[in-house]
């Protein structure tokens, strides 16, 4: 089994099994335009782009009770969906919402999980069309597809980005992880000492990103309204390294990170000292900062630098240069897939 | 809890947890025609309509590995999407699948399950589009959307039935029921007794229909080509009582169903003399049968009677007149949702 058997199935583990399992699938519609291999599929409907993805979390393994309240969890559920869905340049407009009840769940512990849900839900005006309630034998499941849509020409893919295309990203990276990393840290030391008092202000900023993700739908906006046009997009939810490593596989290009421009919020910064890692770590190796990834050609750099929160940290190369972080004192190292398990407080 | 508790959500339990789970949600956006309530949700984008369905299947509460084999599980679980996308007279497209693997199952298990998924789409022509793969903690967990399209005013919903209009129905019912008590049993035996010998041959047909459910894409296709539009439809899950009184509810219609035109298979009616119950109650309890119930206007008797496999067996009255079985003896007895739970062998 190997990879199967890890709390997640990333990198060759999953990617490797999907391609295994789907291979022989044939396509028999013209409107499936694309199936699997970007953030969400594409159907064309008479002028009109469908945009399709789905996630599946399941207690113990992409989520923990134990420090995640249900009412987040059921946002971030939603959020994880939407994210995919802008990271085809479209608008997400509906889902589906699929629940596996465990059996020491109460009904009013299911509807604060559905308080989160609605809250994303009308954040984002987005409609839940349908989906599938029933008990679980163990462990509570979530499973939701979203639509989005796109008019034609609008959505952006992984396989575009040219050399010398710039590499743009929203936000700040690596904060969800390390809030991650602090919850699960107070969540243990609280087992361990019964004295122990768990302090869930130390870093207000980091448990947010980790509980409460945004999809940036904002991003999406701004990319419209200006007509710019990414020539590559993606989410980021594994990691730095492994995002952008699959947009440089899809697009036949390599890449160089500035690890000097990679946008980090200050408790980013306080919290890798106190634990004593690099941020970079968190930021290449983390996941679930659910921010965008786009590359763009250099005539969009001064349009770029006027939308809000976007960050141009690098730049697109031929596909023979490979793939190279650039650190502060200017050396160079090569940019490889983490990945989830590469890095973790035990 | 109380229904979150039982084996599986249904009746007032799953569709009482839903209807106050999902209050209060927005409808935001147009292209969100129709959204939880029929068998599929309905999209509308630019003339086209899109419908979606999601089920989702945990294992230990809607299969049991003990006596369903995985290849047979993949189909099924494709087959239970494509059936409600059958049931608004849309035709199925695409399909996203989703699946937690429990940690005891092996890459060639795996590869069985996908094996059938990969079956099913190929005999219907439906496209796998994306999906999620993950490890789970326990037990496996099977999620599937699938996507159908139809033109404008091709779709059939539930609530169209009139007075006076004929309850047609594919195929035979009670089978699929029949033939999970008989793998029940087998299994009870074969733990009870290690000298007992399972027959899995004595009931080929129910142990098929319990399997390897079809969807009734043929009766799609049969309508759209004669141009019949059906005043509601609905599949076949959860029992002929509880499906049926759907769309009298949703209509406002009562109905009269003559049980001697209920069409039986020879082996539903041979092993429920075995088991000494009456074969009525695994038709209106049973559910599984994924066939496919409509409504039609005593105008298009004679065209109806024409396609393959379709019967007749009652019709829609006032919804005042309430909800009526007619037994072989000419006595009336009311038709009550039954559910999943009334008929199981101990």
């Amino acid at each position: 089994m190997g990879d199967l058997n890890s709390d997640r199935l990333s990198g060759p583990g999953e990617f490797g099994l999907i391609r295994k399992l789907t291979s022989g699938l044939l396509r028999h519609h013209p409107s499936t335009r694309l199936g699997i291999g970007d953030d969400a599929a594409v159907l064309d409907y008479a002028g009109f782009n469908i945009v399709v993805t789905t996630d599946l979390l399941l207690e113990g393994v992409h989520f923990d009770l134990d420090y995640v309240p249900l009412r987040h969890l059921g946002y971030k559920s939603v959020i994880v969906n939407l994210s995919d869905i802008c990271a085809m340049c479209a608008v997400p407009l509906q889902i589906t919402v699929s629940l596996g009840i465990s059996p020491d769940m109460g009904i009013h512990e299911v509807e604060e999980l559905y308080n989160g849900i609605r809250l994303a839900c009308n954040r984002y005006s987005v409609d839940v069309i349908g989906g599938d309630t029933s008990a679980s034998r163990s462990g509570l499941t979530i499973s939701i597809t979203a639509l989005g849509a796109a008019r034609q020409g609008q959505l952006v893919y992984r396989k575009g980005a040219r050399p010398g295309d710039l590499i743009c990203v929203t936000g700040n990276l690596g904060a969800a992880y390390l809030g991650l990393l602090f919850l699960q840290r107070e969540s243990r030391l609280s087992k361990e000492n019964p004295d122990f008092s768990p302090n869930p202000d130390a870093y207000p900023y980091l448990v947010g990103r980790q509980l409460k993700p945004e999809a940036q739908t904002d991003l999406v906006d701004h990319l419209l309204s200006r007509d710019i046009r990414p020539t590559a997009m993606i989410d980021l939810s594994d990691g730095l390294s492994s995002d952008l490593l699959h947009v440089c596989e899809a697009s036949g290009t390599g890449s160089r990170i500035d690890c000097d421009k990679i946008p980090l919020h200050d408790e980013t910064v306080r919290f890798s000292e106190e634990i004593q890692a690099s941020p970079l770590v968190a930021v290449l190796n983390g996941g679930e900062d659910y921010e965008i990834l786009f590359t763009a050609g250099q005539e969009d750099v001064k349009i770029i630098s006027e939308i809000p929160g976007v960050t141009v940290i690098g730049s697109m190369t031929e596909g023979k240069a490979g793939n190279w972080l650039i650190l502060p004192d200017h050396s160079t190292v090569p940019m490889a897939a983490g990945g989830w398990d590469a890095f973790r407080v035990r």
